[in-house]
């Protein structure tokens, strides 16, 4: 018999809390704004939007918010998670670290994104609402809250960019599969997707115009609410289920990580990794880094400026302090869409100020490069997001090998590329271009953020 | 605390023999046949195309076959694969059955396949082979070669049929990604191929020719061999993993099925979950109904003839006695592409003319609305071979909830469908056709059976 190289936890060890960092902060985290008034707003603000039970846990302080069991019921078709000690690749490297990951592609959704749309779904279902209305880029976000409507019983719409809806039949198919409806945005069913219509009858669309279309439902509409992704408090709250799982793996490998590394977009799937860890850190335990992995065309957390800012293009949603690079920036299009996004979540960006957290940036292909060894050791193809997080621990493995040292080095697999081939293709064909920010672009965003102080 | 869902097995309990049903047959099978003789053919027959290890297996009669070491440390990285309890879909169902399945789709490669491919990899590794070469036509089988020469230091060739090849970037991406290559057949760096492109420069390709070119490049080189991925007695052995697992993973369960089913195209994955519970049963133990279910398109074990056949439109294979449509029989082009296969292994086909298998065959569409309705219960998208299961399994529970029985139903969920969204996108969008089998077509093809005495 070899060694142990996954370590699963029984139904009943899927956690029965989530982890509340903000109970452990040394300094609580700036107020979210009112745009209109620079006044901090109220969970009234927020309710057209959100059901009442986010809105409280958005804003809640306590160290332990319990999971509902019906949530953790569906939970438990994918979850605990397995934690993998990554053993081949190990030994391709040559290194006397020892890799773990977390690997949350066995979810439905094939990404850690289900964490969170499961719980959002419950709560608005126990709300009354009928409907949920989301935008969705790649696809990823979309699909996970559309098998959580199918799970719950819940109408789900999903305004996907038009471009990626004519480029990604797939993943429209699978949001149908699970009974979702999905619209191309710019649509006609709402103001803001007529109105752009009428001044470029073949816009692609955006993110940003997603959202504006499924916020105007939103706050429409009685019995229809909107769900995020990521970025907000709640959403990784959500996720810190990936964290608190995994300190119980490592207690049976007898280990603790010396490093725990996620890729970074929103923050939820890093948050939900690192939180757990770091709370026990804050908390007067054990030391850990933590290491935020962010693409060179998108460098929020290592070149972004913490200041009030819109958390989309259109400027529907309230300001929230954070690491930006400001909400007019444009990256570049690189393969990771769920890491082209301009802000960072409020507590991971206030977290990162008070030291706790490394940024680092890569660009593409070394990403790439260091996904598709791991593919051809461990056997799971990355998603391109996650290809950032494999990047960095392997580095973090490497320089354990030059100094002969030993460290445990703990990563979260976000996700699995299999709805990203196109990706792999143009990597392995040569074609992916390694493209830094744009300098001038990002000077005029930062010039364009919104004046308040904070 | 809900009820358990999924019946998962550590590491240490993934199974150390293979299970070989051959001990147990009430008659022996019939002999495989050299087509020029019609003499029973021996080892050497088949030492160029197979390692002697696996021709070893192919006619062993031994009931257990040890699983060597260093392929139990690869298979370990995804297996023992979880046993579920469909119990969300049960209630929608609203019967009494309880509905278990073997979910395949953990792997690597997203189904069974790997299951035989790492073995097979194995023996060719070890007897100082340094290239495989295959046809795939959906590329299931092709990615489970790639994936296994990537783990075992293997080079692999994957003859593709061309016009998946061109129809199928991504599946080429995943072969690509784990270092195989693929090449489109017809090709040019074979006889079979050149000899087809002058005929017809314009040639799709089939799965028939892309063997032949296989077989061709094998045959023809010392370090190279020939890895097929369902009908040999061998590939079904390495697939017995998957019912030793469930029926360790029952007792778990405190349960035991009344009815297994798997969807069959070869016949590897059906047998891999069937024949350890038919083996209990053929040594006197606990009985159970074995359900195999096909496309009505291709309906081999329903409508086939029980006759000595070559395994390849080619005709480059020796003969088996087998249920078969009849080499030259073309099915129509039903999106399960793994289940378009004309004939059943010999294993198979020889166990059902004893009386132990019952055959059943559907039309692709109810498979597919079977296949929705257990993605929005359970939240996995089923690759369409693996509809065919779903179907019979909801069928055996809709019969429980009539007569008000509760019986146990376990099915082998083969694979996922991530790569096969266009067909669920045709199915929502009613764009699917139904298609029985070409009765005068398939009159044709028996009449050009082979005249084999056997």
């Amino acid at each position: 018999m070899g060694e142990t190289v996954k370590y699963l936890l029984p139904e009943e060890k899927l956690p029965r809390f989530w982890y509340n960092i903000a109970a452990d902060l040394p300094e609580p985290l700036p107020p979210v704004l009112h745009p209109a008034t620079g006044k901090p707003i109220g969970p009234s603000d927020l309710a057209p939007l959100f059901p009442m039970a986010l809105i409280a846990q958005e804003v809640s302080t306590e160290r332990e918010i319990e999971i509902p069991e019906p949530v953790r019921e569906i939970l438990r078709l994918w979850r605990p998670s397995p934690l993998f000690r990554a053993r081949r690749l190990e030994k391709a490297l040559g290194t006397l670290a020892r890799i773990y990951y977390k690997y949350e592609g066995v979810s439905p959704g094939g990404s850690h994104k289900p964490n969170t749309a499961v719980a959002q779904a419950f709560y608005n279902k126990q709300e009354g609402v009928k409907r949920l209305v989301t935008e969705t880029g790649a696809g990823q976000w979309g699909t996970s809250l559309a098998l959580s409507g199918a799970f719950l019983g819940l109408g789900v719409d999903v305004y996907m960019v038009k471009v990626s809806y004519n480029q990604k039949p797939y993943r429209r198919a699978i949001m149908e599969t699970f009974g979702a409806r999905c619209v191309a945005s710019p649509s006609t069913e709402t103001e803001a997707g007529r109105r752009m219509l009428a001044q470029d009858p073949n816009c692609t669309g955006s993110l940003g115009l997603a959202i504006s279309e499924a916020v105007e439902v939103a706050s429409q509409r009685d019995d229809t609410k909107y769900a995020l992704g990521s970025v907000l408090n709640h959403v990784l709250l959500h996720q810190t289920v990936i964290g608190l799982e995994a300190m119980a793996q490592f207690e049976m490998a007898d280990d603790y990580p010396d490093v725990v590394i996620g890729c970074a977009g929103g923050g939820s799937n890093f948050a939900g990794a690192a939180f757990p860890f770091l709370g026990e850190q804050l908390r007067g335990g054990r030391k850990v880094r933590i290491v935020a992995v962010e693409p060179a065309a998108c460098p929020t957390i290592t070149r972004g400026r913490y200041a009030y800012d819109f958390g989309d293009t259109a400027h529907l949603t309230p300001l929230m302090k954070m690491l930006t690079l400001g909400s007019t920036f444009m990256p570049a299009g690189i393969h990771a869409g769920g890491l082209r996004y301009h802000g960072m979540a409020p507590l991971v960006s206030h977290i990162a100020r008070l030291g706790h957290i490394e940024g680092r940036n890569y660009h593409q292909n070394t990403c790439f490069e260091a996904g598709v060894q791991f593919a051809r050791c461990e056997g799971i193809i990355p998603a391109p997001e996650t290809t950032h997080a494999i990047r960095a621990a392997i580095d973090e493995a490497l320089a354990c090998k030059e100094e002969g040292a030993a460290r445990s080095i703990f990563f979260n697999f976000s996700g699995h590329g299999h709805f990203d081939m196109q990706a792999y293709s143009d990597y392995l064909g040569g074609k992916l271009v390694d493209q830094e920010h744009d300098e001038r672009l990002l000077q005029k965003a930062f010039a364009e953020l919104p004046q308040v102080e904070g």
